[in-house]
């Protein structure tokens, strides 16, 4: 992979879709993915705007970000709101930076953006790595979808940072791995009754998600702490088998 | 004057002045001037693209390109053409750079976007004191106007680093705290019969402690995972006390 992904969450017109491919196009950034676009696929509105961009024939259809984001392993998610995680905040210039290293390094990058309305939700940026914000006024501050991508895209084109090595020994686990370790996690926290009361279960699986992801687990320490978490859930039978001898 | 004015000539769809409008709100860009538009003015295309900018409300109808740039004096002329003049080059970058210190030093700074398909004609670029170039693939140039305009305006709103509506994040807990969490996790690990064979156990802890501490845990959060241990070693007792009913 020689540049990030850019991957749009559930866009809601054609024509932004397009209109990013086309940026996309413009700036060299091939890899568009798509997630469960709310107007169908293939979208003719897309490829009017597209206007024969190469990168709206190659981009690729997904149902759920997890699915789109399987094979990276550095993530950024775009918003322009304040989410009140635990999480690093970088500028486009700093994230498309960053990318480049970690991209010179061997690891997928892939750079996430809501839908036009709404943009992100809450546990699509819980499960990133930092949040990249675009410096816009905060009294007209809904930046349309393909203009989000067109900075981003510009950024990637005009970088002359040297690629500097990579400090990490190890790159950091595909992020489906990652979700895997997330779901065994929470569902031995679910059956130990750690939720409660229910309706903060989201904010306590962001919370938890948030502090995890920022730790970057190779692949050899996703497998660690998920043979972790099973022999503490396990543990239950054993501990009984003890205290009944 | 305290930012570039943005200079359409002669643009053809009413669309991407409305969307050029959109994105200087979005990028603290005031001043929008529209050089004899091909489909009239005021534009209904131009209002529904700009979703309630103040921009294009503000916005000036000019005749010719040296009508809207009289009150000037440093213009940039954008184009992906080199034109065989004798003229200075730039960065979207670098113009914005220079426009910035211009500004602060009483100069009127305009930066010119020719029309949709040709782009500025030769006059107007001989008329510039310097090329303002984007960074576009060779074989994809033909960029949107409005993401023209969307990439000088962001250059111009960025260098101000993260907008301060993002809140620093929380300082990690002291490392007696994340002891005490590595202790806990440790000890209810081994008493789950985790750590074999025995003699990989201090091993077993340096890897897992080495993960973990890359996570650079909050207080908040370190109390977090040691409830969650908590629940899952306490989850024991209760999987036994729900077995026994």
């Amino acid at each position: 992979m020689r540049a990030p992904a850019i991957i749009l969450v559930n866009p809601q017109m054609g024509e932004n879709i397009g209109a990013a491919a086309r940026v996309m196009g413009n700036f060299a950034l091939p890899d568009l993915r798509v997630v469960a676009p709310r107007d169908g696929w293939p979208s003719p509105q897309a490829e009017a705007m597209a206007v024969g961009s190469p990168v709206l024939a190659s981009a690729r259809l997904f149902s759920t970000t997890a699915e789109a984001t399987a094979d990276l392993s550095r993530i950024y998610a775009t918003t322009a709101r304040p989410r009140g995680m635990e999480k690093r905040v970088v500028t486009g210039r700093e994230a498309v930076g960053e990318a480049r290293q970690a991209l010179a390094a061997g690891e997928g990058t892939g750079i996430l953006f809501g839908a036009e309305r709404q943009g992100l939700e809450n546990h699509d940026v819980a499960g990133a790595d930092a949040i990249l914000t675009l410096p816009v006024c905060p009294e007209f501050k809904s930046l349309n979808l393909a203009q989000a991508v067109a900075v981003v895209a510009y950024e990637w084109a005009s970088g002359e940072g040297v690629p500097e090595a990579f400090t990490e020994l190890s790159p950091p686990a595909p992020r489906e791995d990652i979700d895997r370790l997330f779901e065994h996690f929470e569902s031995e926290l679910d059956r130990a009754g750690f939720f409660h009361p229910p309706d903060k279960t989201p904010l306590m699986i962001n919370n938890l998600r948030s502090a995890l992801v920022r730790a970057r687990f190779t692949d050899q320490e996703a497998r660690t702490f998920r043979g972790a978490i099973k022999a503490l859930a396990l543990g239950r039978g054993k501990a009984r088998i003890v205290r009944e001898d």
